[in-house]
């Protein structure tokens, strides 16, 4: 079989570092959500790009599947190797390859993971402020075009990205981009490949935009009691132009989860919380105009975090938001959306999407990173009972149905993998076909984790 | 012939919109710069996407060549028909479609200008932020990936075409990008068609991305003694996390030329031109802030510029930088160049290029958009010398190499066009071919604007 030729060179070339070990497999056939384990034939840890492009010229002459593996929590099944094949897990490429302050620019090799490379840069009053949440990898939050809490002062991946290294399905390896801030020269491949989920090749090396720590930074979170009164105060904060670091969502629901898990005192109401990031000046005046702007809209309870270790514990119980949620309902398993909307039509897409949850037999508190009108459900239901899983296979099929009719997307930041691939269709239409045309020019064998994102693939 | 046979078809499907007159042609092979007049066959003016596709549909069966054409004010000859066929300018597709003030975008026809745009939108309170200086069309600015003097603070087209409606090669209507303001769904088609120069398709409609008016604007002029001095200025500001709205730099010879063609009396010597925006405080407090690294950098000279018609008054003056040089040798024609380089490298990149041209037969002001290490000499040559336009050439080749050995790119915002195409190679390795590979996979009969971009094109 094709698998195992591939497998006998891949072997020879990485001796122990190409593993079959079950526990290995299994790892790396699992997720963090609710598809079914997919082990892959075997896993490579490579240490170098042009080991890298060796696997792949191996797996090319067989054949035979590659899957890139960062840190494994995507919630897409996006690094399951669904179709077998190797999986190539970057945990030991995982270094700082460059530093640069004065450039404020960073190249790093894939598998470090964000918490990692921010240690590394405490020393230089700079940091990398993309931030999911999870201690994603750096070349999986590339390949999935990441984003999260920070996105709507920092960006997403896809704004900091600088360059790549790609070893593409025939073993090349590329560059793209150079370390000049912005260039018009030629197709912006870094854009191909960063949410391209190693469809087009295996990121090897990013080059990534580094911010300084602010001076200055307060947190605080607030509560009001409707949803759309707390969604008008971030629409109005964001046409004040007001240059908000972090302005998250919770509802009552994920307030309750949080009380229960993290020792919290919320009021069990829809809550918003924010960073501001500037100057100490810049920043009290940020936040004495966000409070002007939520006492319009009635919200209160006020609580400001300006100790370190307040904000801390602050963003430490939004980024457990998960875990708490899931521990409301032990023995349940999920389905966690990830819609996003035009900001004028958020406090509709989470209104409906609450009373469409509390019409169905099952629970899902709602949170997002509302200032870029994306947010998420993380639908509950016990595997053991048919009929809650297919509640939340529809409401989770009804969300995305909602965000397309409001001119949004099936995912702000999770990306496609297996979970989304059903809705390409629909957000592209024709322009789905021309993503195929791209991996056919760039993968004509189907070898680059095959079975994800392009159709028939 | 095959062009004569589109020229029937196109003609029946257009009427006087397909015009053949001489001003006609020879306008639409014209550039701004030192490239020969290359007429295209006949000149169309479509009004709807439909129309576009038509065309597109029409070229295709015949073989015949089909280049966008905007407002003409590129400068690497990406408009120019240098193989012939169709020139479609989009002068007639020049509408707003849609403007939403509460999620601050705006969808447009390609055929929009920038300032056109601007002075729509200026009652609502937002603008759009990218500004190139010449008064180009919306389309043209996506094609050629346009930035200009504000992109250190707003980004360029990159980050601020959020989606797009493209008639594709073989007359397929598609749109890209949706109306959320980020997505993890597939691959970034919309990154993909910025920067292309209609080489894999015609843009037909935009989506931006608009900003708030700043509540608060101010501006300022100071002098330096040495280059090093106002880079150094510069890569301080950047540090300090400074929100500079434009940083621009100009050199003795450019100051000059402003004081011969402004009126102006600025000293002889290089010189910061800044802006910032912000609330009252905020300006304030970054001019302060900035006043005080421009002073440790022995900066001197301060003008203020805090009335409207001051700043208009100052960066009119900058605008008109090409203006200004051509008028300081009359009957000249000028090489414009475009590098960029990361910061660090500024300085000498600057001090080289400057020694350079010192050292050569011609002169060649310098000025650029320093908070992005991007920077232009105008190398100005009399046409009736053939040594001079040598000297020029070599100075610019010798530019592009500096840039490239420094780790920059042959072009920071005009693009590829003509001018660049053999740079490619050198800047791009293997990913120039991966270039080729999409080409090719879009656009196979190659009509879509040939002669630029890839290989063998």
């Amino acid at each position: 079989m094709a698998i195992q030729s591939a497998l006998e060179e891949l072997s020879n070339l990485l001796g122990q570092r190409l593993s079959r070990s079950k526990s290995d497999l299994d790892q790396h056939g699992a997720s963090e959500t609710h598809f079914p384990l997919t082990p892959p034939d075997a896993v490579a840890y490579p240490e170098t790009a042009e080991e890298v492009s060796e696997i792949v010229k191996i797996c090319a002459r067989h054949g035979c599947p590659v899957v890139g593996w960062g840190a494994g929590t995507s919630l897409e099944g996006q690094a399951q190797a669904f179709s077998g094949g190797i999986s190539v897990d970057f945990r030991n490429m995982n270094k700082i390859l460059r530093l640069s302050p004065e450039d404020m620019d960073v190249a790093v090799q894939p598998g470090i993971t964000r918490e990692e490379l921010n240690t590394e840069l405490r020393a230089t009053g700079l940091f990398f402020p993309v931030d999911p949440g999870a201690n994603a990898s750096i070349g999986g939050m590339a390949s999935t075009r990441a984003s999260g809490t920070t996105a709507v002062r920092y960006g997403t991946m896809r704004d900091n990205v600088l360059g790549l290294q790609v070893v593409l399905a025939d073993g090349r390896i590329i560059r793209t981009g150079t370390r000049a801030r912005k260039s018009s020269a030629g197709y912006d491949l870094t854009a191909m490949f960063v949410g391209a989920e190693g469809t087009l090749g295996l990121i090897t090396e990013l080059t990534l935009r580094l911010r300084g720590q602010p001076e200055a930074v307060t947190a605080a979170v607030c509560a009001f009691e409707r949803i759309e009164d707390a969604v008008s105060a971030v629409i109005d904060t964001i046409q004040m132009g007001i240059p908000m670091a972090r302005i998250e969502f919770v509802d009552a629901a994920t307030a309750s989860a949080f009380n229960a898990y993290s020792g919290s005192e919320m009021p069990e109401c829809p809550h918003l919380m924010v960073e501001f990031h500037g100057s100490e000046q810049g920043v009290a005046e940020q936040a004495e105009t966000f409070g002007e702007i939520v006492a319009d809209h009635g919200g209160k309870g006020f609580e400001w975090a300006t100790k370190p270790e307040d904000r801390t514990a602050l963003w430490t119980m939004r980024h457990h938001a998960h875990w708490a949620v899931m521990a409301s309902k032990p023995g349940a398993r999920s389905i966690v959306t990830d819609i996003c909307v035009p900001i004028s039509r958020l406090a509709e897409a989470v209104n409906e999407t609450r009373a469409d949850i509390e019409a169905s037999p099952i629970t899902g508190p709602i949170l997002g990173h509302v200032g870029d009108g994306n947010f998420h459900s993380i639908l509950l239901f016990d595997p053991t009972k048919p009929e809650e899983e297919h509640a939340a296979e529809d409401l989770a099929h009804r969300m995305v149905e909602r965000a397309l009719a409001l001119g949004g997307t099936a995912t702000g930041e999770h990306g496609i993998g297996v979970g989304k691939l059903k809705y390409m269709e629909a957000e592209h239409g024709d322009a789905w076909d021309v993503m195929g045309q791209v991996k056919r020019a760039l993968d004509p064998q189907n070898i680059m984790n095959p079975g994800k994102m392009v159709r028939g693939n």
